[in-house]
C-alpha cells in the first residue's frame, strides 16, 4: 500500500468538489485504488473566500511553486484554467516528475502537443477526463477501450449551453435570444456567453475527441466552426416537418481517406442516436468499426460532475503509482502517418436550404435550375405558404453535394431579384 | 516490449472474430498496448468447419489442456460458454497463473464468486467485458471509472431480442408472437428463444452489473425475473397514451438502505434516457451521485461487437503484462458490509394496472375502494371505451405503493364478478 500525495492548483468550485470527494471518500478510494490518497497542499489566489469544504489552513498557499517544487507531491491537479500560467505550472511539474490531472480543455486544445510530449519525455502520466465532457467518461473509453477498433467518426453534443438553448427553441418554438435569456436565468449560460454559443468551447473539446479517435492533433484555427446565433426558430420547425432536429454538433470523421473536423449546427434525423439528447445533457457518439456505434450520454458540466472526472483520474494515477505502472497507457495512440484535413469547401454533405423568395410562377424552376447547374440535385421541396407576390420560405433538401458547389449556387441564387434575403443552408448528418 | 501469448478456447463466431482482429490489427494493437500479442493456440471440438478466418493448422487443437498447461501461454480466452467444462478450464488456467478473458455471462453469474476468488488468490487478472453488454463498454466504466462515485442505481436494456420485439410491437401495433416471428426471421431471436424472452439472459447480465455497481454478489435464484411473453400490444398502446413506453429492464438499485434487483417489463416515461433505446440496441444507465446519470448505448450482440470487447480485454491484460501491473484493478470493489436484498413483495413502486371489467355503473367505485383499502392511491384513470354490459379495459396509474399491498388488492379485485380476466400490473420506473 502506497501513499499518494496530491497538490491541487485552483480552489474554485471544481477544486472544492475535488477536495470534498477526496476527504469524504478516502476509504472508498483506498478500496478502489489500493493507495492512500492525501491532499498535501492546495493553492489559490484567494484564500479567504468562503468555500463549501473545510481544510486545514496549513495546507493552503498562494504560491503554486510550493506544490510544483515539493518533492513529496506525486500528482499535480491543475484546475485554474486558461493558457498562462497553467501551461508553465504543468510543464514545470512534469519536469519535476509529477503526474498531471487537468480539466483545462483550452490549454490542451492549444498546447496539448507540447504538454503530452513533455509527459512522455519525463515518464509521467497525464489524465484529462474533465477536459472533455466532464461526467461523460469518454476519454477513458477512447484512450483505453476500443483497442480492437478503428473509429470512423466521433460526433458530439459537447456544449450544454447550446444544447439547452436549441432544445428550448425546439420545444417551445421561441427564438434564440429568448432561449438564451432563459439559459442565463437558469445559470446554464454565462453573462457573456460568447465562448459557448459561437462554438469555441465545442471546438476545444473536439480537438481532444479528434486526437483520441484519430491520433492526430488539429489546430483550433484549422477547425471550421459555426455557432448557433443565427439559428432561426423557423428553421427548427421546418426541419421538424421533414423529420429532423437541429443540434450543434462537434464532428470528426474519416471520409475518403481524409479527416473532416468541424463544429456546426446540423440536422439529424429524429431516429439518430443523438437526436434525443436534450437540455443540458451532452453526448458523444463513437462509430467504431467492430463494436458498432456507441453512445455516451451524461452531464457535460456541473462542479460535481467535473470533480467526479478529476477524482476518477486521480484514482487512475494512484493505481499506476501503486502498481508501479506509470505510462501504462499513452495519452493517445499516434498514427503512423499524419492524416490530411479536408477543407470545408471540399466536404460532401446533404443540405437543408431555406430560400426567402417572392411567391411567383417560375421561382422554383429558377432555383432548381441554378442548383442543377452546380451539380446539386434536390431530394425534396416544400413551400408551406402561398402568398402571391409576397416573400415566402421555400425549403429544399438536397442529395449529397460538394460544399463549394453549394456555396457557389447560393451566391448565384441570392442575386436573383425574386430572392429577398440571404439563403440559409444547414448540413444534414446521417 | 513484451510478447504476450494468447490461447483461445472456442473457435465459433466470436472466436473467429477475435482471431481475425488479432491477426489483422497486430501492429495497431502493438501501438496501443506496447506488447506483441500472438495467438499461440486455438482449441475447438470441430476443426474441420469452414471459418471466415485462416490460421496455421499447427496451432489448432481439440484438447483445451494443451492451452491450459502450456507454460508459454499468458492469457486464456474462454469462448465456449456454458458452465461445464468452461469453469474447470478457467479455474485450472488460473491455478497455472494464466490471465483470463471470458465472454461467459452464464458462468460468471452462477460461479463468479469462486472464479474471482481464485483469480485473486493466484494473482491473475480476469476481464469480462463481453460477458456484460458486448459492444457497450460498461464493465470497464464501472470497474475503473466512477472511482469518485457511489452508484444509486443501474438500469439496463440488456437483451437485444426482447428490445427488438417490444420496439416492433410498439411501432407496428402487432402482437408478441408476430414480433417474435419477425425477430427470428431477422436472426435476432433463436429458434428456441426462451432464455432471452423469459428474462434469464438479462438476469445473468444483471448479476454482473449489480456486482460492479454495488460490490455484492446476488444469486440468480434470488433475482425476481419476469419475461416479456405476457406483454400485450394493448398495454403498449395504453401506456403510450399516458406518455410511457414499455421496456424489459434489468434493475439494480439502492432504496432505503437495501438492494432491489429485478428483471421485468417496466413503464418508462418517454422522456426517460432509456425510453428511446430501440431495436436491437442495448443500453445501461448508471445513476452516479457525483457524475450524475450516465447512459451507455450500443450493440449488445453481434459477433464483431463481442469480439471487439474480447480483444479490448486482451489489450488491457497485455498492458498489465507489459507494465508488470497485474491485479492493478480488482474485478469489483467489495463493500465493507453485505447489502440486504429486498424481497419483491416489499418494494415500492408506481404501477400501471389494466382491469378487464364489465362496463356497468359502480365498477370503478368498487375497484378504487379495494385499492384504497390496501393503501393504494390512484394517480389517474382511463376507460377508453363505453360498451355497457360488455368487457372493457380500465387503466389505472397508481402513486407509490407496496408490491404486496398491490398483489393483495388485485387478488381481491380479480374475485369480483364484474372482473372478467386476470388484471395486469406493470411497474413504472422514474
Amino acid at each position: 500500500m502506497k501513499k499518494v500525495n496530491v497538490g491541487i492548483i485552483g480552489f474554485g468550485t471544481v477544486g472544492s468538489g475535488v477536495v470534498k470527494i477526496l476527504q469524504d471518500r478516502a476509504s472508498l478510494l483506498f478500496q478502489r485504488t489500493g493507495a492512500q490518497i492525501k491532499i498535501k497542499r492546495i493553492c489559490d489566489q484567494d484564500l479567504k473566500k468562503k468555500r463549501q469544504v473545510k481544510v486545514n489552513k496549513n495546507i493552503l498557499t498562494r504560491d503554486a511553486w510550493k506544490i510544483i517544487n515539493d518533492p513529496e507531491i506525486d500528482v499535480v491537479v491543475e484546475l485554474i484554467g486558461g493558457i498562462h500560467p497553467a501551461k508553465e505550472f504543468i510543464i514545470a511539474a512534469i519536469k519535476n516528475g509529477k503526474h498531471i490531472v487537468t480539466a483545462n480543455k483550452a490549454l490542451l486544445a492549444a498546447q496539448g502537443r507540447e504538454i503530452f510530449n513533455a509527459a512522455k519525455k519525463y515518464g509521467v502520466d497525464i489524465y484529462f477526463e474533465a477536459s472533455a465532457v466532464a461526467g461523460v467518461p469518454i476519454v477513458k473509453a477512447l484512450r483505453e477501450g476500443f483497442a480492437a477498433d478503428r473509429i470512423s467518426a466521433v460526433l458530439g453534443i459537447v456544449n450544454g449551453t447550446c444544447n439547452f438553448i436549441l432544445s428550448k427553441m425546439t420545444k417551445e418554438g421561441i427564438g434564440f435570444s429568448q432561449a438564451l435569456k432563459d439559459a442565463q436565468l437558469k445559470g446554464y449560460a454565462e453573462k457573456n456567453p460568447a465562448l459557448d454559443i459561437n462554438g469555441t468551447d465545442s471546438a476545444h473539446k473536439l480537438v481532444l475527441l479528434n486526437l483520441l479517435s484519430f491520433g492526430s492533433f488539429v489546430k483550433i484555427k484549422d477547425i471550421y466552426v459555426e455557432g448557433i446565433v443565427d439559428i432561426n426558430s423557423n428553421d427548427i420547425s421546418y426541419a421538424d416537418e421533414f423529420g429532423y432536429v437541429i443540434k450543434l454538433l462537434a464532428i470528426a470523421k474519416m471520409s475518403h481517406g481524409a479527416l473532416e473536423v468541424r463544429v456546426a449546427p446540423t440536422l439529424l434525423s429524429k431516429n439518430h442516436l443523438l437526436a434525443n439528447v436534450c437540455g443540458v445533457y451532452n453526448a458523444v457518439l463513437v462509430e467504431a468499426d467492430m463494436a458498432g456505434p456507441v453512445l455516451f450520454n451524461g452531464k457535460g458540466a456541473g462542479s460535481y460532475a467535473a470533480a467526479s472526472a478529476v477524482v476518477s483520474d486521480i484514482a487512475d494515477v494512484a493505481r499506476n503509482i501503486n502498481s508501479s505502472s506509470s505510462r501504462r497507457v499513452a495519452e493517445y495512440c499516434p498514427q503512423a502517418a499524419g492524416l490530411k484535413l479536408r477543407k470545408i469547401g471540399d466536404i460532401e454533405s446533404k443540405y437543408y436550404i431555406r430560400f426567402s423568395a417572392i411567391d411567383s410562377p417560375g421561382v422554383l424552376a429558377k432555383i432548381s435550375g441554378i442548383l442543377g447547374s452546380h451539380g446539386i440535385s434536390i431530394a425534396s421541396v416544400a413551400q408551406r405558404e402561398r402568398r402571391l407576390t409576397k416573400v415566402v420560405p421555400v425549403i429544399i433538401m438536397t442529395h449529397e453535394a460538394k460544399e463549394n458547389n453549394l456555396r457557389n449556387a447560393l451566391k448565384e441564387i441570392d442575386r436573383l431579384s425574386v430572392i429577398k434575403s440571404k439563403s440559409v443552408a444547414i448540413r444534414v448528418e446521417r
